[in-house]
């Protein structure tokens, strides 16, 4: 699982400090999380291969989290995308994405479908057999959702050794053992599938977590979240401030790490009013051991 | 005057390629041209008083042209600004404006007037003691106006020397002077203005045309513009996907400046098929000589 930060910083944009987008590798997908304005330019500095993108999500729709939604899609159309693309974000992003596009005259040759939210519970987003996305309830200003990416459990990995030690094994029954099946040799002989195999990798699991207050139910709903990312707009000395304008601090998110039995956590979402972002990892350290610090154009490798 | 050249390509925005937008600086006034996708970003990168801007300019509702008008009037609210906006631009962006700002749940602390545009005659948009602004329709796939600024005749400037001849003159009577009065002496003696001052500064004028197909009547309407900022998105060779996209060449460019009496044009707009721009000013000197490349972040000073 890869995610790299195409930008991290809140509010108002700077040439060193982009608004939030992330591209999320996960089995083959390739998923933008939220769309600052300039993420299109973000995404050609990652050199990130964005035609694979066939799922954005908005996780609301402050200016800092979806600008750069419309320049995006407009690329894509003079790129001559055919590709379906899907949408998920709050109420409301469709009429605006139609609005802009019909005033620009254009309309995408590619389908484009949008999947508009407004529940308060969790809901499944997206599943196939290898992943499954579902909505995180955040609580800040506007509507606004977190996502919570999860790996299904993959094939068992053959365990080739063991395999070379029946000639009778041939390369196409390699799927059938991935898939878990013993195998009967032609002596009648049962080859249990544990002694060729080893156990498929640990799922992987995402959780993107912003805008937000702190509140504790959140640590719940993305329970077992092997990587969270979480927002830390402010330190403890702003509190109150990040209470106000429903926002966390750096502590805050460690707390919400450390209570969903995270692995890691990832912090960013900075204010522009701190000098140093390492004062956001120190005081999350103070509750959460493993955290990293989101620097726009970081890649994060998770295995 | 002074033109700051915020972005200069056409199409999609690169690290090193910025969209559309320009800031014009023209006796005290502080115009926005055009606003691609992160102008408020080139805007910082140039330190521009941006706070200043109280007129912005939209030629046309192209993504390159106006993506990011959203972000940077967000950014005036964070800023915290009280003054009042003017946003002049084709019917539709005031809806949409305002359905982008809703979304966010926002609403500006300062006035926002809209001044939306239809006609397909040139009219006039502002008006004070120093400047003039008028619409200049252009040709293309959407609704598009140029924008003619001018200058308005300044007052006559004091000739020091010939002042200080006269002790009695004193610093009240100048801006009477300057205004253009003669000076009655206690003797009774006329001393006529012409002696005292010099001719004002010879009004200057800036024609901004983006995007438009070439048509022989845009010079008539931009007769006498002393500057001419013109599109050349295409070089010759490309004249058909010119017309055909309702685009112009580098050397119609120039043949409009030369039609239109300019004495200098800048170009841009440029293409992204073209590695090296100095072939659009060896195409426009063709047929006019003067000719300026727009570059981003580069700041053009006329006199």
């Amino acid at each position: 699982m890869e995610v790299t930060i195409l930008g991290c910083h809140s509010a108002t944009p700077r040439s060193n400090a982009r608004p939030s987008a992330q591209l999320l590798e996960m089995r083959g997908h390739l998923f933008l999380i939220d769309c600052g304005e300039a993420t299109q330019v973000a995404l050609r500095n990652a050199n990130a291969k964005f035609a694979r993108i066939k799922h954005i999500f908005i996780s609301h729709l402050h200016g800092d989290h979806f600008y750069g939604l419309f320049g995006l899609i407009s690329t894509f159309q003079l790129l001559g995308r055919e590709a379906e693309m899907h949408i998920y974000g709050p109420k409301g992003i469709k009429e605006a994405v139609l609005l802009i596009l019909k005033l620009g005259g254009a309309y995408t040759p590619f389908p484009l479908y949008f999947h508009e939210l407004s529940g308060k519970e969790s809901e499944l987003l997206y599943e196939d057999d290898k992943v499954l996305v579902r909505t995180i309830p955040l609580q800040h200003r506007v509507y606004t959702n977190g996502f919570f990416f999860q790996e299904k459990e993959g094939e068992r990995r053959l365990n080739m050794d063991a395999i070379q030690q029946y000639p009778e094994i041939e390369v196409c029954d390699y799927q059938n053992i991935k898939n878990g099946k013993d195998v009967v040799l032609n002596s009648g002989e049962v080859i249990a599938n544990e002694v060729l195999t080893f156990a498929p990798q640990r799922p992987q699991s995402y959780a993107y977590c912003s805008d937000t207050l702190y509140f504790e139910g959140l640590a719940a709903d993305i329970q077992g979240a092997r990587v969270v990312y979480h927002e830390s707009t402010f330190l403890k000395n702003n509190e109150e401030l990040a209470a106000k304008t429903m926002h966390a601090t750096a502590y805050q998110a460690g707390l919400t790490a450390k209570n969903a039995g995270a692995e890691a956590l990832i912090l960013g979402h900075y204010s522009s009013r701190y000098a140093d972002v390492n004062l956001f990892k120190a005081e999350a350290q103070e509750v959460f051991p493993n955290v990293y610090l989101a620097e726009d154009g970081k890649k994060f490798v998770f295995n």
